[in-house]
C-alpha cells in the first residue's frame, strides 16, 4: 500500500513504520505517541515527553519522521490503514447492503471514540499543518473511504435497497455527522451542559444516526409530501 | 438581548456594536472585518488592515472590543443575532413542521454559504481562542439553535409527521452534516477534485440533506426491515 511518492523522503518510512518487524524504534515512537494522546486525551504531546515514554532518543524521531508532523501523519496513516482493512473485509462479507451500510455507521463513530485522538489529529493534519500533509490525509483517509461509499451505494441500489444518492454529498452528510459528535461535543456541553462522549452516548448516537440515515425521521414513508 | 454578565467589560460592547446608531465607529469596524474576510474567503485579517478598511484608527479596536478576538467576537454575534431572528420568525408562520424544517435546513447552508467566514470563525472562537470566547459563542449561537430544534421536533411529534428524537442528537448530526460541506470541501477537494461550493453545489446540497433527514435512503418504508 504505497503513500504518494511526491513527498519529502523521510514520509516514506510511513510505509515502514506500519510494519513493526522492519523498524521497531520507528513503531515504538508511533505506539508511545498514541498512548500519550490517548492519556492526555489530547494531540497535544511534545517530542520530549514521546521520546521518554519510548525509551527512543529524541533525535530518532526526525531521522525516522522528519518532524512532530511527519511523525502524526504516521501515526494516522498507520490507524487509517486498519480502518481502510476493516472496510476492505466489510464490503466483502455476503449480507445485503443495509447491513454493511450500518455496520459502516457504528464502525466509524467506534473508531472515533476508541481512538479519541484520531478527530483531532484528521483536524490538525488537514488544516493546521503543511499542505504535503493535507494532500497525505487526503490521499490514505479521505479517498478510500470515499471509494467504499461509491461502490456500498452502487451495490445498494443494485440491490433496489437505496434510492439513487450522490456518494460526495453522501460522505460530505455521513461524515460531517459523525464527525461531529466528537469536534462538536465541547462547544455542545458549554451551552447545553451534557456530559462528555460516553459508551451510552455512542450508542444512542449509532442508533440515531442509522435511524436518520435509512429512514430519516418522518412518521409514514419517505416520499411521503406532508407540506 | 443580553449576553452573559460574567465576560470581561469591553465585551459588553457586543450589544452595543449591535445597535449602528449607538455606536457607528464599533459597527463600522464590524463591517470592515466581515467584508475583508469575504474578500479573501479567510478570517485571517489583521487589525491595521481592519482599521484601514474602515478608516478608523486601530487603537479604537481596543477600546471597543478588548482585542482582535474581541471584535470577532462581536461580528459573530451580530451575524448569530440575525440568524436568530429569523428562527423565530420561521418558528412562527403559520405552516406544518416538515416545511418548517425544509426551510430550517435550507437557511443553515444558505447562511454559511452567504457569510463565508461564518464557518471557519465558530471553529475558531470555539476551539482555538479562549474559554469566555468559547462560552459566548455557545450562548449567542448553539443554545438558541438547539433550543429551536426542541421546539420544532416537539412542535412535529404533537402535529404526527416526526417520530420522536432526541434534540441533541439531532442537533449534532443535522448542524455536522450541514458545517462539513464548508469545513470538510478544501479535502475533499485533495482527494478527489471537486470545486468549491458553488450555488449549484450548495443547492443540490438543500436537497440531499432535506431528503436524507425527511425520509433517508431506503427505497419502500422507513421502518422496512432488509437485514
Amino acid at each position: 500500500m504505497g503513500l504518494s511518492g511526491c513527498m519529502a523522503p523521510h514520509l516514506n518510512t510511513i510505509a515502514t513504520a506500519r510494519t513493526p518487524s522492519k523498524n521497531s524504534t520507528a513503531e515504538k515512537l508511533l505506539v508511545a505517541a498514541g498512548e500519550l494522546m490517548i492519556a492526555r486525551n489530547s494531540p497535544d504531546v511534545s517530542l520530549s515527553e514521546i521520546a521518554q515514554q519510548s525509551g527512543v532518543n529524541a533525535a530518532l524521531v526526525k531521522y525516522h519522521f522528519g518532524n512532530k508532523d511527519g511523525l502524526l501523519l504516521a501515526l494516522l496513516a498507520r490507524d487509517a490503514a486498519t480502518e481502510m482493512t476493516h472496510l476492505d473485509y466489510l464490503m466483502a462479507q455476503p449480507i445485503a447492503p443495509t447491513a454493511k451500510l450500518k455496520l459502516h455507521i457504528a464502525g466509524i463513530i467506534k473508531a472515533y471514540h476508541r481512538s479519541p485522538y484520531m478527530n483531532r489529529l484528521i483536524h490538525y493534519l488537514l488544516h493546521d499543518s503543511s499542505d504535503e500533509a493535507a494532500d497525505e490525509v487526503s490521499k490514505f483517509f479521505i479517498r478510500p473511504l470515499l471509494d467504499f461509499h461509491r461502490r456500498l451505494l452502487a451495490e445498494g441500489v443494485a440491490a433496489g435497497e437505496f434510492r439513487q444518492i450522490d456518494p460526495v454529498l453522501f460522505y460530505t452528510s455521513l461524515i460531517g455527522a459523525c464527525d461531529h459528535l466528537f469536534s462538536g461535543r465541547n462547544a455542545m456541553a458549554r451551552a447545553t451542559g451534557v456530559g462528555p462522549v460516553t459508551d451510552d452516548v455512542c450508542r444512542d448516537y449509532v442508533a440515531h444516526v442509522e435511524a436518520m440515515v435509512l429512514g430519516g425521521m418522518l412518521k409514514g414513508s419517505p416520499g411521503k409530501k406532508i407540506s
